[in-house]
Order: C-alpha cells, then structure tokens, then sequence
C-alpha cells in the first residue's frame, strides 16, 4: 500500500498528422488514463501535435519537467513521417544511436519476415541513454529515456507496451471514484451537488448530464484517494438527491 | 474561392475531469478538426487539462495568441464544476458578466421546463464583451470572445453550435487529402514513400498502418492544398507500388 500522500503526475503527449485531421479518434488518452489510474499516477494534462520536430520538441521539455512521468504515442515506426525519437532527442539535447540490444529484437523478429532492411533498423535508433520497453505484439521496442515514455501510436501496441511497464513506476494512493446516476436535470441539483461537495473537502464532485430516450438524466463523480471520505461523500449525495424527491442509482445510469 | 495562401490555424482545448481520468473518451479533437478542414482552417494542436481554473487559464492564454482560432469544450453547464467561463476571463482578463440576451434565451428556453433557477442563469454568465453561439439542442449558448470559442463538451451540443459557426470563420485552402490502401508491411515501403513524398514538395503523405484478419497493411494518406499535386503525388505513389510488385486500393483499405 502506498503510505506517501504525494500525488504523482503524468502527461501524455499524442503525436500524429492522423489524429489532428480527423482520420484517426485518438484512444490512447483514455487507455493511459485507465493503466495510470490504478498505478496510483494522476494524469493532468494530453496534448495533441502534428509530425513536426519542432511542435514535439516543445512540447516534450515543458511536460516531462512540469510532471513526474512523460508519455507519448505515436511517430516510432519505420517511416519518415515517424520523428518522435529524433524531436524528443532533440528536445533533451542527446544525440540518436542505434540501440544494440532493439536491433537484435528487431534482427529476431524479422528473421522469418523478409529481413531486417534500413526502415526496419530504424526502429532500433533510440535517443542515447534509453532503456527499451518490450512490445510481444510487433517487435518494435518502446523506449524509456530519463521520465520519458515513448510508446507505440497503434492502441493494442501501446496497450501491450503499458503491460509491460505496469508495477514498475512509482504511484501514490489511487483516485477513487463512486458514480450515482440520476434521471434529473442537472441544473436542478446543482445546489445540491455544491453544497455536498463542500461539505466533503477529501472528495471532487463531477457532473455529466446525458440525454437518452429523450430523457434528461446526469451520473455524478466523486473522486477521492480516501475510501472513507469518498463512502461518506456518497451517503450524503445520495442523502441529499433523496430529501430533494430525485431517483437515483448507485453506480450510475 | 480562397485566394490566399495564408495558412489558418486552430487550437482546441478540451476541459474536463472526465477525459483525464479515462471515463469519458474524447470525441471532440477528431468532430473539430474534420469540421474544421472543411472551413479552410487546420487543427495544429489540442490539448486536455482538468477543471483547473490555472490550468485552463495558462492553456487559454498559451494557445489563443498561438492561433487565429482558440476553441474549448467542456464546463460551460450549470453546475460547480463548471468553470470555463470564469477561467477564460480570468485568462482575459475581464469580469463575468450576465448577458442579456443569453439570459432571455434560457428564460425561454425553461419557461416550460421548471423556470429559470440560479443554476440555470450560471449559463448565461459570458466573459465581458462576448457574443453568443446559437444551440438549439439544450438552450444554453456557446460564447465567442475574441478569437476564442467555447462550445459544450457534450459532442452532439458542440456539433449543433459548430453548425451554427459554419461559413463564419476565415479560412484558407482546405486540405485535401488521398488515401492509398496497399496490403504490405510499412517497412517494406519506406523507402519508395519517403522518395515519392520528396518528389513532390507541396504534399506529406502520411503511412498508417494496420493489422486486420491475420494480415499487415498500411494506409497511405496525402495531404496537400493544391489538388494538381495531389494528383500528381497519388499518380506517382501508386506507380511506384505497382513497380515494388505491391497491389494497391485507391481509396484506402
């Protein structure tokens, strides 16, 4: 159990011309934020970039010193529109090597594929002083570089990535979280959710209205890393959505 | 026509709990940056903070004096975690002001929806000198201030408030953009990708890769303002598969 209150902090830096067209829904924001959640590590900020060295770059030094963890998807795979290891040697101002243990993988991997030809190799270049993160679906390494995580764009290689790293960062008390759903307006609770949300300073509440079958209804949030606090959060919106004549449903609509 | 070559650039910042914590999956950066492509104006960057008055203030700050345009989504409801508003002018450096009109709005809108409760007048509350953005979903406008735009965070409420802004913006060129299909490993590629995007100066062709039904492929996309050269890159693109002895869709797979 973790017994520090620190709160530790990512972000996550999402790298792709694909993703800023539209062509491509990102997923990787919400995949990370899931893995992170139950490592204990709060992600606070993702940002989006094109395929630019220098939109990278800039974004690589002001979230890998602004958090605890920097992760980013994306840009690692054999082709020229694939930067992210120059932009984010460039950004930690280290030159690019070929990573001898990525090109055995690689020299591995394609054995029985055609081969390992100058784009293949490329996924073994690494900004110096890098570790590798294991990738069993495609062979490719993700990289580790000081708090820098480079991982694959492609969600299930990414996800394949996460597993590997999963246990070995260092977290704080997870974020719980308790939902109740409620066929309401939200605005008119939101008195209501204010007050509760005072009354509990350990706990965030957060409002999400929906409208389905042409009803109004909203799931409320409460966020805490402490279970007690957020139990008792939750008996008191639950109390309190009562008193005011609303059905609700713990653990949400 | 636009006539000029002048690049138009947005940013959108999306605000919320929810995304960061992997509840909620954003699907605002890829409505937005297809919407946007039809206006002429290119998504260069996105980002997500948490509903953080500092945190959406910086990002507001950095992103609309980076951009001619400055979208948000999220927190313009009616309740306490509803903070776009408020951080915005404080980035403004404005007061909070009830808006009249917006205040008729929601005044007529709830007539027959239970009146017009604190709650509810919250959504009329703009940063000083802002004009509203029709919806005609739920009421509640969206606010233009500046050259910053903040929409809901609920998709379907954003996308009727982008309706109501289409044709409105500045825009230039739109991007256009050809897909090219081809069931090969990128890496076996790269090399004729690379040479063919070189050859043709006004054109980026991205490589997406995918693995479907046991089998690798990839999806070539070029984007370019100039529809002779993107002609003219697909043409030499699909040559150059067809003498790597690749079979090639055009449209994509």
């Amino acid at each position: 159990m973790p017994t520090t209150d620190r709160i530790w902090t990512a972000a996550l830096l999402v790298i792709g011309d694909e993703i800023l067209t539209g062509r491509t829904h990102d997923k990787n924001i919400a995949q990370l934020a899931s893995w992170l959640g139950v490592q204990g590590i709060r992600l606070k900020e993702a940002r989006v970039v094109a395929d630019d060295m220098g939109a990278i770059a800039a974004a690589v030094n002001a979230l890998r010193t602004g958090h605890d963890y920097l992760f980013t998807t994306g840009g690692i795979g054999p082709t020229h529109d694939d930067i992210t290891v120059d932009a984010v040697a460039e950004a930690l101002g280290v030159p690019v090597v070929v990573d001898p243990e990525a090109r055995a993988i690689l020299e591995e991997y394609y054995a029985t594929r055609g081969g390992l030809n100058d784009a293949r190799l490329r996924m073994a270049r690494v900004p110096q002083g890098s570790e590798l993160i294991p990738n069993r679906m495609s062979g490719a390494p993700g990289i580790k570089t000081g708090n820098v995580f480079l991982l694959a764009g492609v969600p299930h290689i990414a996800a394949q990535m996460l597993d590997a790293l999963t246990g070995t960062l260092e977290g704080g008390a997870p974020l719980l979280s308790e939902t109740i759903g409620c066929w309401t307006a939200e605005s008119e609770v939101a008195d209501l959710l204010r007050a509760v949300e005072k009354a509990h300073a350990e706990c965030q509440i957060g409002s999400y209205p929906f409208f389905r079958e042409g009803r109004t209804g909203a799931n409320f949030v409460i966020r805490s890393t402490d279970p007690d606090a957020l139990a008792s959060c939750a008996d008191s919106l639950c109390g309190a959505l009562a008193e005011a004549g609303k059905d609700f449903t713990p653990g949400g609509i």
